[in-house]
């Protein structure tokens, strides 16, 4: 077995979402197994000095364009949430306590369901009522879960993460790292593919 | 015939460089014709409150890697400048003065000429001596091409252009435009391919 896909993704993210979808299958296969991983792009962009890209107002339009092009591209359902972007670490501290209690599984079926929930229905995870519903939703016991935002130890797990993923070289979302070789977003999937498939010098080829 | 692909470059962006090499050839193969746009990518992100890639120090060592990788990828030579980037007014200046002198094709004659210069022999445009080198070598009379880095004439030529790219919505290089539809960068040269063959809905086929 070759060594694992590190999948890097925020929950407010568009971009990881459509990543979120094609990951798994494309890792699969060439024999590859992912390993998810929930960070906050807001501590990756402020440790890069960078800026969401809907934070530019020239750049604003374009995104928004795109987002929607991407999916469509990619062949997923999207709806641009009317609030967006929206704070995720709440939905990231179930991730990791799922991750650690339940299995990788268990953690990665949650983030299909809260990123589903949040770019193809609108619902706000950063809003602890709907939070609550997509929990539930997802077959989570939400008590559970909740006594999870607040917790000292899973916000800690959270902020090691963040600060392991920066170290590792991120500085956004979504980001892969493959045999040790970094790609950065959505439109990496051809080269990411490529790279899989022991086209490493990219030959001609796979254009 | 359908209407042309407007194609806005930097002659210091190795994303531009990597683009100008299949631009030509992508819109040939769906009967379009190509509409080059020499700018300089600082006034873009200036406007637009975006800095360089590689102004951003964790940014700057993926950004170096995915050059050249991204070349590599698209099948184009390309070694990385000892500097870099560099200032590309002059250069532009000059493709100005041939489109509207000599007419677009000399001017794209002398952009794919100062792109290769820079980006597989490292020569950097923005010294005169060596861009002196890169016009004869390209078969431009270089002491007529010299007299239009300081005409204000043809520096208001330039700054007209960009103002005109930044009113468009051009915020970065390689930037196109196709039936009115934006795309940034490189990276979207699948969305542009599908966007050509008429998939504007982006069905499965084109993944």
């Amino acid at each position: 077995m070759r060594p694992p896909i590190d999948f890097y993704f925020d929950f407010s993210s568009p971009y990881s979402y459509i990543a979120s979808e094609w990951i798994d299958a494309v890792a699969a296969r060439h024999g590859r197994m992912v390993r998810w991983h929930a960070v906050l792009l807001g501590a990756t962009f402020q440790a890069a000095g960078l800026k969401s890209p809907v934070d530019h107002p020239i750049k604003r339009e374009y995104s928004l364009r795109d987002f929607a092009r991407s999916a469509r591209f990619a062949g997923v359902p999207y709806t641009h949430p009317d609030r967006f972007p929206v704070t995720t670490q709440n939905a990231a501290r179930v991730f990791w306590w799922l991750n650690d209690t339940a299995g990788p599984e268990r953690a990665v079926a949650w983030a299909h369901a809260g990123l589903r929930a949040y770019f193809t229905q609108g619902q706000d995870l950063s809003d602890p009522a709907v939070l609550r519903g997509a929990l539930l939703t997802a077959g989570i016991v939400a008590s559970q879960a909740e006594a999870v935002y607040t917790d000292p130890a899973w916000k800690e797990r959270l902020r090691r993460e963040n600060d392991k993923a920066i170290a590792a070289g991120v500085f956004g979302a979504p980001f892969f790292v493959v045999d040790g070789e970094p790609f950065w977003g959505n439109d990496r999937r051809p080269q990411i593919e490529a790279w899989l498939a022991g086209q490493a010098d990219f030959d001609h080829t796979v254009l």
